[in-house]
């Protein structure tokens, strides 16, 4: 894969770590090294485990927690954390074909890497690197800096009726 | 799962296949028994393999040609086997949790099966399996009978640029 792109899945509706997933699943297919990170995820979900089984090297920044969700925690102190995270990743994606940063969006959203961080990271990529962020409200210069977007926009969702998060199809 | 919802990935963006297939993952790792069927689609894609490594069963209606890929196919001949292929899923889906039919709506865009005919597929399904249908222009009368629909939104397409479908990332 000369020449990796640049994707993101952004938007309200379902399907934006499940497209990661299925992408990092057709990639290994084709015999490409995958790594598959992850912020912001407190519960595995049940992915993890077979994206294993393919042999993709799963990356889980659980250190990474999100202010959003813990309103009480030390913004800087996760700051640096999330920092850590890029740089580690910065190093180890050299030896990737494909590498998806899942919930990459939460971290800008809630402060933890600013957009010229995130911006610094994307440039800093090898050229051979395909990446996939995924997450809601992607910033408009990460779009811009992006060669393949796709919104995925909630046109019904059960979750508005009541029905509840369900092992083996929201996690 | 009790109460299957039926899902639909739509619209002209990346990640229609792919969140279906990570759906079907997810499931997987949840012990969930997972059917995979395919329209349309002559080149089988890197996850296919993948897929049945994880024990996911996948069902290719190859026969089922697309009238808009083979325009001179006999249209009344496609549409026997595209009912045919339905009558089949409809008995074999009692085995499953989840149920992914890829390229579903391509079958009724392109008149191989009529909305009214989809919908009582749809009526027929088993309460407990939880049905996936993917594909562009998923006509109304579908998406009011489904729980769970999603539009992939293409923002930035890369094939705009005249970059060409990558093995791996693309199928």
């Amino acid at each position: 894969m000369k020449n990796g792109l640049i994707h993101i899945y952004t938007g309200d509706g379902k399907g934006k770590t499940t497209a990661a997933v299925g992408l990092a699943v057709r990639a290994r297919g084709r015999a490409k090294r995958v790594l598959f990170s992850q912020f912001m995820k407190a519960v595995t979900g049940g992915e993890i485990a077979m994206l294993e089984k393919l042999q993709v090297r799963i990356l889980s920044f659980k250190e990474v927690l999100s202010p959003y969700f813990h309103p009480g925690a030390d913004l800087g102190a996760l700051r640096e954390k999330a920092l850590g995270a890029l740089e580690q990743l910065s190093v180890i994606m050299t030896g990737y074909d494909l590498v998806v940063l899942d919930e990459f969006m939460h971290l800008v959203r809630h402060g933890l890497i600013m957009e010229d961080e995130a911006l610094a990271f994307l440039k800093r990529k090898p050229a051979a690197v395909e990446i996939v962020l995924t997450g809601r409200d992607a910033p408009g210069p990460l779009i811009e800096a992006a060669d393949y977007v796709t919104e995925m926009k909630a046109i019904k969702h059960p979750l508005n009726k009541g029905i509840k998060a369900r092992e083996g199809i929201e996690f």
